[in-house]
């Protein structure tokens, strides 16, 4: 990238190393940050810093967060006896987001894979396996419907099992609002398998 | 944005301002500079600052440069007496690119809009006209293909065509590798009516 001046090479540089952010919306974005305010500038590096120097594990769920104990942990309000598993933070937020779940969560931080050399002990089950000493009703296995999130699940649930602590999975099947002709094969099995009466 | 805690949301919502990042892309971003090491972190955000601090325009061609005279002006190799016009320093980078071309630049920094209110005085086009007083053999107008380029090219050569300066337009057409059936109707024309003897 010797068409631009050795600044504007290395910002490109640093933004094109974020994921999914190619050559070309690199160069946007950095073009796009040169033309910002000098405040605008100062806000967003602040608000990367801080960010990377804040956020912690809450030590219960191990979500990320700026406190001890995240809002959802520190809740009395929530049904602490019901732990929902999910892979990352992000997929806590989009359960959130549906304002209906009431019980707290366990962010593993990743999910197992072989492939990937990523086993049991690379992601947070130890810490899984320790919060089922207290008085826990059902572990809800929320993790991805790809390879690696099954691989977890099953996992997972052989773990919990022998501690007859009641281990579910999340469904799988057609999204609603999907159409059928769009839906993969594997996705159309599972929703017939998964079948209900109506 | 409730679901994460302050720093993560202020980091998602700084990123989610930029062009072409949605509020998936941000969560995604926001997470991976999370899990970027501290001093990736640091590089990231210093790169920010330091481009947006030492970054200016050349005094010649009015890229975007960190010194005084940009590259491309200061090389005694490049034929000063061509000056290709172009949008913006992208579009500068994408002539550079093809290593062919061995004039100079000059970087309006937009295009004449009357819909989005951007008129002649709001781009670098007296500083162009400044130039032109120099020894000028040609001056190469590579706007955008778009209604905004278009205007632009044809103001600037009627603005030039006085000097006696030769002006000339890149070409449109068809793309190198593009399929006739997926390109639009006007390029297929300009195609046309740009067709040469073979």
């Amino acid at each position: 990238m010797e068409y631009y001046s050795r600044q504007i090479s290395r910002l490109i540089q640093e933004l094109s190393a974020l994921p999914g952010i190619g050559a070309k919306t690199a160069q946007r974005l950095a073009f796009h940050i040169l033309n910002m305010s000098e405040e605008a500038v100062q806000a967003l590096s602040a608000s990367i810093i801080e960010a990377k120097q804040n956020v912690c594990y809450c030590r219960e769920c191990y979500t990320l967060t700026d406190e001890e104990l995240c809002p959802i942990c520190k809740d009395s309000a929530r049904d602490h006896k019901v732990i929902m598993v999910v892979e990352n933070t992000r997929d806590l937020a989009a359960y959130e987001k549906t304002g209906k779940y009431e019980g707290v969560y366990h962010v593993l931080h990743g999910a197992i894979s072989p492939m990937l050399g990523i086993g049991p002990n690379d992601i947070r089950l130890k810490e899984l396996m320790q919060r089922l000493a207290k008085e826990v009703d059902e572990v809800i296995i929320a993790t991805n419907s790809s390879l690696e999130g099954e691989t977890t699940a099953m996992y997972v649930s052989k773990l919990i099992k022998p501690t007859g602590i009641r281990v579910t999975r999340i469904a799988s099947g057609v999204p609603v609002g999907g159409d059928l002709e769009y839906i993969d094969e594997v996705t159309l099995l599972r929703a017939l398998e998964g079948r209900r009466e109506l």
